[in-house]
């Protein structure tokens, strides 16, 4: 179809079709000057290739003469083509093309696309994706987010495109599909835009009368009272619990009663009278009626019937640990457990996964070793493998945690289930996710966005590239997204992406700890000007500003420095100072209610060791939080080996620090900026 | 100027100037069609905006009539214009605009400069640089080397374009400017590039007829004679020696002595009869007259006359610690020493420098702490923090190291002269350089090409962003250069670029004992699906590539794995394996000859705990080894903390293994790759 007006306004660009020069010099006068002339014919395609366009024609004479040559470029071109005449068009000068696009994704339901016109563009891939329906914050935010962002400011004296109008016809477009679930697609390509507003030129819209249907939603109600069932259980049920050591289902009450859980425990197990001194029970028609967790520790063929009679009990949740199911091509059997559990209202965490810890109960429902260092991350992953990478980094780092939870094939429970129940729980600060791929986008986005403004979100994105999707593919049951897809509904999530697992790891660590920074100043205070070069380089690459410091505050920094030691912003105190000038200098940066976060560069050296830096920094921060100012503070410490102990001392005392590299104390930093962005703090 | 020619054919387009329609018809017929007809005016700059343009004109009938239009348009345009006429030139159809330029450079000499076209390009700053004069192949990396490359391939179905006619462009630019030293600028633009052939359409030239003088240049033999003898001196003297423990005179002495030196060591002190038990010299003249090198540790004031002093010693060099010259303003003290030191053909290395380590003689000359762990890499840093981090690391991690150098201000002795020291060093089988800038571009790229056949080179280059740029120059007296133009620079050297810090001191510990792989086939044996992915993604982000296994292979892999196990690439063994399929596996990986690198994901189980997989691992690879099977092995652990220990085991045994990261083993296999491409051995 070619649309006349895909919205409120009418941004199509006045037009005609001329059969005559005479015709066209008319229609010209009457559109107005400049206007571009096209031929019409239904046996040219490409119009271009039979010089059939000419753009910038300024006067009526010039229109005829258009005409005429167009005419006969035509015929040159392919001599028996049906020319129908040709098509006088508004010229949108200095303008910019621009495609807005709409498409359905099984995942993600409707998703709204931005990008540049051309096939430079299509080569470098430069689109942004949001779900629909879209905020005009959320349309800013896919116009601003293309590599070639720039090209819309305005290059070499240009004029700035309209990108409000742009982010209006992405909203509206947005709005179109929302309304109309029926419309699968819709490409309005080009739409030509300049200084003053936006026209889409072409547009196409594909019709689907049977959409798929959206998956089964609970109320966000429903949700949270199973999952703080599920976390918070009062009786846990081990079925399949064994007194046999190495066994799963032995393991798994160890970890219950070794870890502390105060909680009643039943195991589950028709040849045992007790297992680790706890009565056993028969089955589970035989367990009371106060169950609200049971975790399955039984083999896959076995978990059918087991489902069917913890249904009736009344539990909310199964940790169902086995594994056999989608994973391992038996998708029916996995897609028959979901169905079991679903009538009998029970949610189900897994299957193949290694169970929860959730430290504020001291619940350890596992087969892997307890954990006892609590603090404020909770962190969620995908895959096994992965899980154990976080239990052995945070023992590693002593990292604070308030859960870890495997949700494996994802049958049921999934993150946005998840979510609803850390955004409430007072004991998590912050969420990180492993993912491979997301069941629903759309609840995803909707509960992530309203976490977010309270507590930051980190997700570990894995199958990012070719290969990696491939992979993906052939691990779990799930088809991994297109990359591109993802990293604009997450943008749009406000979550913060981590590239790496050591990354998502460190993010956990740091983020609940680093307090939220006020404003984007941010200075870098270094002993070693080589870490102040690379700690630049870091602050640039992590999307934050080093502040320009002002004259006043320049001089008072210069106070406390050697002469050819350098202020301005790194502010290089130099090698060879004493305590006394690194104190001097983080006081006054913390002091300083212009500057909003700091990022030391401490320089080992025999006059200022590692543990007095450690000692003096820790002092001057917890001073200035005694007096209401809590800014964050990150470190990078070059030295020998005794600014590990330097980086651990300081750690403990809420500043994150690091020995032998630059680029991870501003990565964190990072990262904190970014979710405070995202959360609307800034 | 206009240039009719840039070498030995004559790519500009046939063309010619028509001042009536009837000529531009028969120009257009003697040209061949299509043709693009451009107005002439010396009023009309922007002669698309006038209407002035005309493109893909197809017959003489069409040539008038386009005349016309072009005429009419520019009147309207503007009433007055002087209009000389419209020229009829050649249309070079399905073209692609691309830009070839040169430009000279303090620092680098003559730089050649290529990218696409257009105003889009500019935003993304889509340019490629390397130095002249550039083989073809490095012209054909220039055109790789460009984000938008697969452009030039043919996209959406269009001819690929003749890159080969493009490089041949690049290389005469590159020898025109080689050849004509007074050329200071070139600028082809647009060069229209197509099937067969490739045409500049535009070209300019300046000239500067007083190009700068070339830095000083010793022979390679001067330079590895004075480097030979500052890294393996018979006797060394350290001026400023000092009996009282704090000072640096006194640190460098008990170093040098503590570290196990076995040659002579003069300390000279006017005050002192002895130092730690060495006889002291009053003065340098007092000095025998075999001193190879001396260390100063004087006042920056008192250095210009311990030079002359020394320069009558016939010493090779100085390892000038003092700051107080060009990093804190003193550029003319500076250049003031370097005449010194010149006059007596003494090599100063600094100053403003921590030391010099090299191991093999167990010489510590630094006022840092000794170490003593002996392996292949050297690392040099521009910073003195940077080198403690260096020491720092290598004593955590215990990397084996042969020198460790401080380059401080680069006032004589820099990168390239240390590369003819280690080029040549057998102890040394990779070099680490931390650099904030260059002195001497050409010299650097001309010895590093050489030196990377045989050894890889890593460089982190500081000073990558504009903060870290202007940091740089806050903190040297450098004035550090555009990234791009460095990154086309040591993409060109052959060396490994390190992204950050922890990156480099990471490649350098793990380059030396990695074996060269032999080829591109790469693959992953996993024990974690989700370890699968993430390595997956970290192969292709690291530039390699996943081998796809032929069948035959697959199936004998499939003989050791569980039937859910997914064979194919890669091959996931499943999470409760016992050591006898990891070993299976690996074995078959290591003996097929198809394969050329292993990348390894373990997951910890009871089944197979992290010490049993580490000594399995150890053992099958050095089993191989001993029949002349030396593949590239790399590790990722997924696990609780008892993976650290076995990553610290398969560290110790070759095997570059490290826990709670899938990233760090692919990056540091795909550095090792990125080199062997760079010195042609794959």
């Amino acid at each position: 179809m070619h649309a006349r007006s895909v919205g409120h306004t009418d941004p199509v660009p006045g037009e005609g079709l001329a059969t005559s020069a005479a015709q066209a010099a008319e229609l010209a006068e009457s559109i107005g000057f400049p206007v571009v002339l096209k031929i019409v014919s239904p046996d040219i395609l490409h119009k271009t290739e039979a010089g059939g366009v000419i753009v910038d024609v300024r006067s009526a004479d010039a229109a005829r003469r258009a005409f005429e040559t167009i005419v006969a470029n035509a015929k040159t071109y392919q001599a028996g083509a049906r020319i129908q005449g040709v098509q006088v068009q508004q010229m949108v000068s200095g303008s910019q093309e621009v495609i807005i696009g709409s498409d359905s994704d099984p995942v993600f339901g409707k998703l709204v696309a931005f990008g540049l016109g051309g096939v430079l563009v299509e080569v470098l891939k430069d689109v942004t994706f949001r779900l629909a329906p879209v905020s005009r914050e959320d349309a800013r935010g896919m116009i601003e987010g293309i590599a070639a962002a720039e090209m819309l400011r305005g290059v070499r004296g240009a004029e700035p495109v309209d990108r409000e109008a742009l982010a209006a016809i992405i909203q509206r477009v947005s709005d179109l599909v929302s309304d109309f679930p029926e419309i699968a697609e819709v490409d309005l390509n080009p739409v030509l835009t300049h200084g003053d507003g936006a026209t889409a030129v072409d547009a196409r819209i594909v019709l689907d009368f049977n959409p798929p249907p959206r998956r089964q939603q609970f109320t966000q109600d429903e949700i949270l009272t199973s999952m703080r069932r599920i976390f918070q259980p009062k009786a846990v049920a081990v079925i399949g619990a064994s007194a046999e050591n190495g066994k799963i289902g032995n393991s798994v009450v160890k970890n219950i009663v070794n870890g502390g859980y105060q909680g009643k425990v039943y195991p589950v197990n028709p040849k045992a009278d007790q297992i680790l001194g706890i009565a056993c029970f028969k089955s589970i028609a035989d367990l009371p009626d106060d169950v609200d967790v049971a975790v399955f520790c039984i083999p896959a063929q076995a978990v059918a019937g087991a489902l069917e009679e913890l249904g009736k009990k009344g539990a909310a949740g199964v940790v169902m640990i086995p594994s056999g199911f989608a994973e391992t091509g038996n998708v029916d059997l996995q897609r028959q457990i979901v169905e079991i559990a679903t009538r009998h209202k029970l949610r189900i965490l897994g299957p193949n996964i290694y169970g929860i810890y959730y430290l504020p109960q001291r619940l350890c429902a596992t087969f892997c070793t307890p954990y006892d260092v609590k603090g404020g991350v909770a962190l969620v992953s995908q895959s096994g493998g992965i899980g154990m990478a976080i239990l052995g980094f945070a023992r590693c780092t002593k990292m604070g945690v308030s859960a870890i939870v495997g949700v494996g094939n994802k049958s049921d429970i999934d993150e946005d289930d998840l979510l609803a129940f850390f955004e409430q729980d007072e004991n998590t600060k912050c969420v990180a996710f492993h993912m491979e791929d997301l069941k629903d986008g759309k609840a995803f986005v909707e509960i992530a966005r309203r976490v977010v403004k309270k507590k930051p979100i980190v997700v570990l994105k894995a199958g990012r590239t070719p290969f990696g999707v491939k992979a993906a593919a052939s691990h779990t049951a799930a088809l991994a997204g297109n990359d591109r897809v993802y990293e604009g509904v997450l943008e749009q999530a406000g979550v913060v992406r981590a590239p790496g697992l050591l990354d998502m790891l460190e993010y956990a660590r740091a983020l609940p700890i680093l307090p939220v920074p006020k404003g984007e100043s941010v200075v870098i205070i270094t002993g070693a000007g080589g870490s102040g070069v690379l700690l630049s380089d870091a602050v640039a690459m992590n999307g934050m500003r080093l502040m320009e410091i002002p004259a006043d505050l320049d001089a008072a920094f210069r106070t406390f420095i050697p002469p050819f030691g350098a202020a301005g912003n790194p502010i290089d105190i130099t090698g060879g100072e004493p305590p006394a000038t690194y104190q001097n200098t983080i006081r006054l940066g913390l002091e300083d209610d212009r500057i909003h976060a700091l990022i030391l560069g401490y320089w080992h050296t025999i006059i200022t060791p590692p543990m007095v830096f450690a000692k003096l920094c820790a002092e001057v921060v917890e001073e200035l939080r005694e007096k209401g100012i809590d800014k964050p503070v990150v470190v990078s410490l070059a030295g020998d080996v005794e600014v590990e102990q330097a980086a651990e001392y300081l750690f403990a005392r809420g500043i994150p620090a690091y020995p032998y590299t630059t680029e991870r104390p501003v990565q964190v930093l990072g990262a904190k900026y970014r979710w405070a962005r995202a959360a609307g703090l800034l």
